[in-house]
């Protein structure tokens, strides 16, 4: 089926090889480098903690659960909507994030919590200065992973496992580097990662795409479409994002206060895309009609677009009218920039990150500019120490803070670029035919679609002027 | 499709306008009236408060989101039974919800927390007076969400987003005027809404629906069944209205003890109207055979019944037998009085929530009348204080408390009934032909359902004698 | 179609009686036994203790919403594989759960909770001695409904609702037993439940499955497998028990430090097993080719195998290893070992408990005599006596602390097997024929499973040799 019987021996060997490989170096590393922190190692444990309110395990560990959630139910069947390609969404995304998340923990844990020749993880990280919110390790391996699955959905259903795995080799390094420049060299604040997750995920993905154009997709276009219920199993990744999203954005913010503007922000912002996410997609469809892509991704973009700033003093109507935008942006770019993007810039963008992911991220890194700009002392009264440290300290005035988070959001883009343009170089790739793309019978054994045919495989067009 | 040229262009703009009037008038209000409150402010946050157990967002967050899940994932798929409606059943719960909580927000701030010409968003809010319990604004506007969706569920299939828009217009304001009625001039104890919440949107929604009647509905009789993996998907709604129901009922309640026993005795009761739905099931069903339909609806009647009750003492054994009555009610209610609801009484029920909502609500009311009406100050203790307040200071007798709780239920009845007699008088009412009731094509680009015809629009009956 | 008339109306009445049995009978024990306990009884709530911190029901309600939600989401989905199953795998979950937690409260109350007459529901249990942590019952009734729905994993397909409540009814008993031998008898450590939940459950399965063993079931062998749909709804199932198996972890384990040090080592196996799970099933598979059902399963054995360990101090290394096992292990059981344990042992496993909670179960245990074997004072300091309590107070060395695990492991699959081996003796058992397994229309009013079928019934072989 994949051409020729060599090529079939290698992939046979190369996705196990690959995974049994990265876990070996991955274990090994650990062993060496991870250790348990004072918050999680039992000799550090004391009786007087015993009941303890203190721990910050208990105001985090909610948060990580619905960012937990958001990445393996959320993006896993958001992703579900191609109608043949359903096992290879939900399964490539889980095997990339479990990758991603050991290896984000050790990448991030060199860079932020290395001290004594040991990564230190759990929540807090001690090593933090004050003015920086203390980053629980599981969270923020899973952010990284957020942003590495963003950059597989441009290429969803034109790459096999194993170039997925590769290109998270190296993207979560970049992004623990780009993640440490934006908020401990720049100071730059973005807790919900418009910036570091939405933007560098995004713009990776594109530029990545861009580089293993397919000038012959359409072999495969019949299969790029959804089914009926592949946009229902769609819906429960949507709604899932949706429901955590305020979760996703106030969970490593400031404890109380911040948190809770964080959340409410958030909150409100996502309901304002959903209706305009709604009137767009009914004003410019046929007839009138509602489009299920707009609604699954689209409402989608105000938890985006607010990213940088929801821990901010955004006000409820900043936070709707922010919303209210991104909706209509991402609407308007699944229906008229999508197709451009591929016929002009020659980047086919699977599930539209573009459109989700990478302009309300810029969009959101450029409230972000804004609403830091406008900081005062008065404004933010004792709270401003958590939300802009450095302009409580007298380092920074709020404008400097602003050129700060636009400088911050260049910086990404030039991370994600060149990190994204690196990726026709890697070793091993041997992605599928032009002609098999978004399909799951070449990476799976898929059985039938119906009772009758269950036990005979489904029919794979043999004929292929590549192989 | 629609009929005439006009009407399809009618609609093509009537939905967009829609939105964006209700979603630009929502911003406007917010940015006249909505402001932080005291815990959500920055500059009312205090170093002190850092690390803070006392910040009730770490009480009710989790909370709060267990109740969001139910709304979106557990309404939103709980409705998508229906063969061909799974879009418009997701989708439009979802637009719903996204503007009902806003404009909640602000109806519910106007009645909660107006004071020095603000509404303060943000938990608690400070303006209620210690009997009491502090409403966080998310969860109360939540709440009100769900009973614009037990509403809709009356309606489902046969009215379009637009015309759902207009009645969440009214009746977000009717539950805000019930609900301040009940809780703040009655003093009426009713945490888990089984009068404001079920009660109110069961018969305003059976109201609406009658006002609405449609004697050819048969029309599109073909329709308005499931097909095996719509009611897969419809059991996904189910079970997680039932895992997070606990959280639901107690998701206001008293910190502490209070919600704790709330949450038991709702897990309970929910436990007891699983079996009594099964049992009763069988029992009526064809050949001993189970229906789908009762199991995904019924067993959740556990969680209705208890929620007034559910937060005082009404024992285990007291939820379990609730519980065990209202599953039996609701099955039985599903098989033998839905259908004389439609031929006799004119209401066309779509998702039955008249024995999910409508009549377990009322037990459950009569429910609370009781407990009330046995409450001592022995059984309660110092507890009495906070869930009967008013009685702990003396105001009032059991007794007293018992007949206010059942005038609660009658002035429920009447704003529901007055409110859905209303749906006649909605401008811009252009609902579905009575042929195309229950069809996602009337309002979404819909694809096929298998991956040979996944390009080709699905077939939809041309000839409509009304057109 | 079930053979003849009085085996149907046998049918008919079974299950009705069966649950209005099970459920009065319970309701009756209640009302006689159970009562709130001091945190959750209004009368011993103080106003002190209002806004509190202190409360365990924080601590503790997430983790057991988590737990909840694997239970009835997690199980109920993850056996949906079966192509023809579906409503009978989410349905009988559900049934079983609600009568399980009900029935498991009552029979670890008398065995946990039990003095002055009642059994007293809530957290934390104030009989248990200091060196054991509290046990809330919600949870505790949880983890014993995991073992029953383990052990209807193997049954998957061949027993119908009523047999598995009767299985219920006596398994729920010897996991009661069992546990309090176990936990408070031997002094052995199992938080997460390698013993007490998956090793005797799917013993218990295996043996009843042995007992049940039906020469002829190649009859419905055609229904065995899953249909492209069937499995997609089951990675939902996968998904949430993947996600949440750090709180069910860590859902018991000492406050603070000890949970925190759980759910990290939990998150690092699963992501570890899944990786190898993905090597191991391409590298196996035919063609190189992904199989989605070592994916649905082994993937979480990560979880099982460090039930006994994660809260010790297992390191991070340690977890990753553990994992990388266990989803080897895993995989290849359902590769290699579930036919031979067909043909050769007569064992029909349908839902491969033996793969993802036998064996890795077994070796969780293992890994814990081996853990427990290398404790010390230095390792654990002040942690010592929350995870080795009887070590901490020089009752045991860290040898005899690690015999006592073995034995312990042996106790389970002695009460396991015995209990399992009963199986064939259960009164009213009327399962379905050899040719009617994996059907759900035995059980269920079926709809068609598309648009223009959906009023007709499904097709069902009317001939039966059996009959």
């Amino acid at each position: 089926m994949a051409g020729s019987p060599s090529r079939a021996a290698g992939r046979r060997l190369q996705l196990p090889l690959l995974c049994l490989f990265l876990q070996g170096a991955t274990a090994v590393l650990f062993a060496v480098f991870v250790r348990y922190n004072h918050k999680t190692d039992a000799a550090l444990w004391h009786r007087g903690n015993h009941s303890n309110a203190d721990n910050e395990f208990y105001f985090r560990y909610p948060s990580f659960q619905d960012v937990h959630a958001m990445v393996f139910v959320g993006f896993g069947f958001l992703m579900v909507f191609l109608q043949r390609y359903g096992f290879s969404s939900v399964g490539f995304t889980f095997l990339l994030a479990a990758f991603a998340l050991q290896w984000s923990t050790l990448v991030q844990g060199f860079l932020h919590s290395f001290h004594s020749g040991h990564i230190h993880v759990g929540p807090p990280s001690p090593l933090l200065s004050s003015p920086f919110c203390p980053i629980p390790s599981m969270i923020n391996a899973d952010f990284c992973v957020w942003a590495v699955l963003i950059s597989s959905g441009a290429l969803l259903g034109k790459t096999g496992p194993a170039q997925l795995l590769l290109m998270a080799l190296l993207e979560v390094v970049l992004f623990g580097i780009n993640e440490f420049v934006l908020l401990h060299l720049l100071g730059v604040r973005d807790a919900g990662g418009s910036m570091t997750i939405h933007t560098f995920g995004a713009y990776f993905g594109l530029v990545l795409s861009r580089v293993l154009y397919r000038p012959q997709l359409e072999k495969s276009k019949h299969r790029q479409g959804s089914v009926y219920h592949s946009d229902l199993f769609a819906m429960i990744g949507t709604i899932f994002l949706w429901i955590f999203w305020p979760s996703f954005n106030s969970a490593l913010t400031a404890l109380g206060t911040g948190q809770h503007r964080t959340a409410l922000n958030t909150y409100y912002s996502l309901a304002a895309s959903t209706l305009s996410t709604f009137a767009l997609s009914a004003l410019v469809g046929e007839d009138g009609r509602l489009d299920m892509v707009h609604i699954q991704n689209a409402a989608l973009a105000g938890g985006v677009v607010v990213g940088t700033s929801s821990e901010m003093m955004l006000t409820p109507f900043g936070a709707l009218a922010a919303g209210f935008l991104a909706g209509t942006v991402s609407t308007l770019g699944y229906k008229f920039f999508t197709p451009i993007l591929e016929s002009k810039f020659k980047v086919q963008d699977t599930s539209g990150v573009h459109n989700l992911h990478g302009m309300p991220g810029v969009l959101g890194a450029l409230l972000g500019v804004l609403v830091a700009g406008l900081a005062t002392h008065e404004a933010y009264g004792d709270g401003l120490e958590c939300v802009f440290p450095l302009i409580a300290e007298s380092q920074r005035s709020a404008t400097s803070q602003a050129m700060y988070q636009l400088f911050g959001l260049f910086v990404t883009l030039m991370f994600a670029s060149v990190g994204g343009g690196l990726g026709g170089d890697y070793p091993f790739w041997t992605p599928p035919l032009d002609s098999q793309c978004y399909e799951d019978q070449v990476h799976w054994q898929v059985p039938g679609e119906h009772e009758d045919e269950a036990q005979r495989p489904l029919r794979v067009e043999e004929a292929d002027t590549q192989a």
